[in-house]
């Protein structure tokens, strides 16, 4: 297990039941966090949740009293903007967002310029005989997120760009057929203003957050590391762990979120982490046991 | 090309390039229609607008000097109705619409109790700290149509239902990636609607417009008939054409829309109607031409 410590380089957290489970923090966590950092360790805490930017997503993990860097998030709202300058989108040309802020924070970061967004939250059709809807043939790229304003003004004008602009991109932040916005309920996620625009624009769109290929790629190539000296931490088999397998990742299940250890053991079960603990704080055992073996 | 005459009991049009181009009735329509129902045939106009029932449909038949009766047209609303009642939905159940009023007035007519559609039009989620929307646990079909003033209420209030309303039937009036509101520009179409259902979701709805196989059915059944006693009559070998042939109907393409002969007879063309003719109008020169020889 410590090889887990010497032989990883960077660790990408799940968040919900790995870091904290609803609004509360996990035992242990933030000894565990200083420790990794002191070690040298690069940490990237992923979301798919665009409606905030990586700044914006700070205050959530303030609040529960972690400190945490912008640039130590990767938020699908980041993963956007993050995509638009790996493929060198022309910052001549603008972004369409159906979205809330935290995309237009991130393109704003990276100096792309956007239209659309909560500022046509309250925009409507006018009909008249022989009417077309005006677009920007400048527009060479819609990014879609999740967007509590979603209305027929924006799916309308996302459209015109994905059919009529030639090379406009379509960027998905993610699929979630289901988000928090409270805890409550589950709530119709980003994949439902995704869907729309599928089904309108005929088109797939490049999805950016998980379980996308495009976030690890980023990741590994901003800290120069191979896909194995990345481990993916999640609670979740079918995601989490799915996902960090197919990307070549060094995986680890915890135990502190809704996978049960005969989950995990059970013979219908095909997924397999490299390495699984009851929560991430057994780390802080194991460097410990390592400390006192040398 | 009398065989057509003689031996199709029923004939299924699409409207748009058949009847009519843009605002304009196509030459010899009327007088065609005319004849065909003194013969004793059975004419259905199909469309998949579902933003108005028969009832409403038929005014634009008026308005172009065309005397049509509302059972002879075969909107994607009706289709949705028709559906309900030939799965024997119970009538102690709601449904809840994402549309317009063209599918309430058909639900009105079959008796079918519902939910939504404009009325939700101006509804706001409201979130505080632990919110659950409200949802009707008797709402056992969510019917989606076109719906101009989509919004995310609605999209919600539909995915519960799906999600958590067990056996809730997801019926799609139609999957079209565009639709006409105004001629002057392609404007997104029902399958946006229903895309960000099958985002949220995560299911397949049953289409009950063209291209399902339903409305064939549901029409074979109300007159008696077998499948090669219908024709379909379209101007695009795409669609038109290629539902007929899949739907075991006979099939004529005529030339008064998109479709140009050469496109019809060229080596790439792979769906071959049972006839073609320059217009629906030219029926009434072979029913002249039948008369002499007889």
């Amino acid at each position: 297990m410590s090889a887990l410590l010497n032989d990883v380089d960077c660790f990408i957290f799940d968040c919900d039941g790995v870091i904290w489970r609803g609004e509360c923090l996990i035992d242990g966590i933030p000894e565990t966090l200083d420790m990794l950092r002191s070690m040298g360790k690069k940490l990237v805490f992923v979301t798919n949740n665009s409606t905030k930017s990586r700044a914006g997503y700070v205050k959530k993990f303030t609040g529960l009293g972690l400190s945490v860097k912008p640039e130590e998030i990767y938020s699908s709202s980041y993963a956007a903007a993050a995509y638009l300058e790996a493929v060198n989108f022309d910052k001549n040309k603008k972004v369409y967002v159906v979205g809330e802020v935290g995309i237009q924070e991130e393109l704003d970061l990276k100096g792309f310029t956007h239209t659309g967004g909560p500022e046509d939250g309250d925009k409507k059709i006018q009909l008249s005989k022989g009417y077309a809807m005006p677009h920007d043939p400048e527009v060479g790229a819609v990014v879609v997120g999740f967007d509590r304003n979603i209305n027929y003004y924006k799916l309308q004008y996302a459209t015109l760009c994905l059919r009529e602009n030639p090379g406009c991109l379509f960027v998905a932040t993610n699929l979630d057929a289901v988000t928090h916005l409270t805890d409550a309920q589950e709530w119709a996620g980003g994949g439902s203003m995704v869907g729309a625009l599928k089904g309108s624009s005929q088109r797939e769109p490049t999805v950016v957050g998980k379980p996308a290929d495009f976030m690890l790629q980023n990741i590994a190539d901003q800290f120069g590391l191979e896909r194995n000296q990345i481990c993916m931490v999640g609670d979740r088999l079918d995601t989490d762990i799915l996902f960090g397998k197919n990307g070549g990742l060094t995986t680890c299940l915890v135990l502190s979120g809704v996978t049960r250890e005969e989950t995990l053991l059970s013979p219908e079960n095909t997924i397999h982490p490299d390495c699984y603990m009851s929560s991430l704080a057994e780390l802080l055992k194991i460097k410990e046991k390592a400390a006192v073996t040398a």
